[in-house]
């Protein structure tokens, strides 16, 4: 790991040093060549005077194409008169590394008003973006803080297989894959096997994992395969465990994310990074009806009772935030109906929540039924059979009581930015029609 | 997380507690009754007296089915006569969480001679094994101690697609999706798009996830789903710079395991973890050939020639035990036939190599040729058309040199504990005929 960033570059004044990068600008003036490189921590100034002491660096640059990497060797020198970082390189060779064959077919510098299909298409070019850079370093940092409460804590993360035999919770909305004389499907969740490790007794796991939904839908919200990340643990007393510990996961990541990269987000994403404070607010979804009730007006529509829809999750993160000037709202108590068969039930009232962020819905979480009698009532009441057998034999042989939740991270990074769609935060968007590249 | 684990509870002397774990045993004796508890961490005891104080919870420990989980409400008492710590809990109430339905189809406790298949089926008892706990909780500990390290090194977690629109690099083993009214694939790694992420000026990334391989054959080495561990980093000046990483990371990998799980490992699985020096052995496949065959009397059998063999990598570790002492050996100088058609090639050698750990190759690695028309030749060489195309238009428009490698951390978890099947490595196991449960 030799490379040095150019955010350190002070560090070497008056040093011979080697400098990696992409050629960002190219000033060919009458008596003074710049040369502007750039790295991912930042830019640095090569000058070059052309008073014939470095005649053949000066015909390098006077060709040099834009876009093109270079390996450039020389002095770094202080000079307050220089903006980027008040010092600049006067080298001693220059190497071309790599260079464009031709014309860029998309100008990543200023994405403004570029066809979203053509950012796509070309994709390696459209992530140059500074801003699509910072957008994964804070994905990357966010992931990275969550993971590190969770080993803190003594979760094993687990990779469980995505080729499952049978078409799992829902058969709907399942890829089917050839498998050599069989079919497979594509898991659409960790879910059933997150839970075997608890009746293995793993206590605490998680997974960060692709999940896979076949869903013909062309929304900015819905993609065919995203990045998911997962958890389950055992021994809890209820879903307000399940609740707690999503609290603090999620405080565990924005507060690295604000310390690393809240400045950078607020100055390319105009979006504050808020830390929230515990405990997030909590809701019955009855009273949450009441509130947008006699606060906005609304109605629930028939079709939605017991559950929330787009504008119900809007309306909730509104309330959240002028009642208690919160960012997240928990909403609990939905209809049995609209809740999974695995979810553990209290009088008919499913154990588990909803977590709204910013106006959307980013966890389903609950306590899991974990009694193997009542876990096959449910599932047969929601008319599943043979293919979740495997499944509910998982809890045959003993099983603590436990729950977990899961978290779109692809999603949570949209909502962390303000993005609008989820094709420009995910590293490549998969969708009914977009396979590529 | 309020759980007490087991081998924390010297610190709740004379507290009140509550307990929660699996039945291990149930001792029902004339005078007095012992409960052994288990969780992931150890054992304890709960002792009851029969003297009539204690009649209902007595009465629940004469019915106690081993297997159940248990909430066990009591005190915490030194006890240096109890062989479990030198402490037992005196309980004021237990509550039943779960029991078994029947008797359980696997006796987990000893799987000394247990048929695999059936291991397999009940792998959700299977796991319940001290010796698979113990094998998931150093996997976890391994893949974090290395992921550490990629983070304190700068290095960006990505999530690239599993479902691709081209068959990638060869075509074969790869699997088909049914995508729509179309047809996509399943990634059998994520070189391509780690590549991309370098070519988009990411500089240095990595990814942890499945990767797929339709190889229809039934060895203990060989599973349709794995998880990669991959990575991919730019400004390198030849593959010495990817052995060194590569060198450096499992260096901090064997670190954290030997320091946190290195006894447990000795007293359940008999190895000894290693942490290997640096550097390691490094040899030219014709210097291996040639030292082979003085030693060993090997020769290479002809189809094998510029390149390796099981038996051959079985040897070489031989060799660099006995001449370097070493665990670990990189073999580089491949012939270019047997080489993918993105290893940079120098004098037409290609600039990579193989790491062989304890027998086995880990790791294939290199330095990739990132010059667009070279590496146009080299793909068209290897009769690769229009499905690589996409990726061949990644590099032209400029890209840093670079490089990287994958290691698959199953088999690196096998041979770490010198299991003898990817079978039992992985949390569950798929084959060609195996995608249950």
């Amino acid at each position: 790991m030799k490379k040095i960033s150019f955010n350190e570059l002070h560090n070497y004044y008056n040093q011979e040093i080697v400098l990696e990068g992409f050629v960002e600008k190219v000033r060919d003036l009458q008596y003074v060549q710049f040369l502007i490189l750039k790295d991912r921590f930042g830019s640095v100034q090569v000058t070059l005077e052309k008073d014939g002491s470095l005649e053949e660096l000066n015909k390098v640059v006077s060709d040099l194409k834009v876009d093109s990497t270079v390996k450039v060797t020389g002095k770094i020198i202080e000079n307050e008169k220089v903006k980027l970082g008040g010092l600049e390189v006067i080298p001693t060779s220059i190497e071309i590394t790599s260079e464009p064959k031709e014309d860029l077919p998309l100008n990543y510098r200023d994405l403004n008003g570029a066809n979203l299909d053509t950012r796509m298409d070309y994709r390696f070019l459209d992530l140059r973006n500074e801003k699509n850079q910072l957008m994964y370093k804070v994905q990357s940092c966010f992931v990275e803080a969550m993971r590190e409460f969770l080993y803190k804590n003594k979760f094993t993360e687990i990779h469980t297989p995505k080729l499952i035999g049978a078409a799992s919770e829902s058969g709907s909305e399942v890829f089917e894959v050839k498998y050599f004389k069989d079919k497979a499907y594509l898991a659409q969740s960790p879910q059933f096997y997150k839970q075997m490790a608890m009746a293995a007794g793993f206590e605490r796991v998680f997974e960060v994992a692709p999940a896979f939904r076949a869903e013909n839908s062309n929304t900015n919200r819905h993609a065919t395969e995203f990045t998911s990340f997962d958890l389950e643990f055992s021994y809890i007393d209820s879903y307000e465990d399940v609740m707690d510990l999503e609290e603090d996961l999620l405080i565990a990541g924005l507060t690295k994310v604000k310390n690393e990269y809240g400045e950078d987000i607020k100055s390319k994403f105009n979006q504050d990074v808020i830390v929230p404070t515990k405990p997030f607010p909590r809701i019955k979804l009855q009273d949450l009806y009441n509130e947008l009730n006699k606060r906005y007006g609304y109605e629930i529509p028939k079709e939605d009772i017991g559950d929330m829809n787009a504008e119900a999750e809007k309306l909730a993160a509104r309330y959240a935030f002028e009642e208690f000037g919160h960012e997240f709202i928990f909403v609990t108590d939905f209809a049995k109906t609209k809740r999974a068969f695995y979810h553990m039930r209290d009088n008919d009232v499913p154990q588990g929540y909803d977590l709204i962020w910013k106006g959307t819905e980013i966890t389903t979480g609950a306590q899991r039924e974990h009694r193997y009698d009542i876990l096959c009532k449910q599932a047969k009441e929601k008319g599943l059979g043979e293919d979740v057998k495997f499944y509910l034999d998982f809890f045959k042989y003993g099983c603590p009581p436990h729950g977990g939740f899961a978290l779109g991270i692809d999603r949570m990074t949209m909502l962390l930015l303000g993005t609008s769609t989820l094709k420009e935060t995910m590293f490549l968007f998969r969708g009914p029609s977009r396979l590529t590249p």
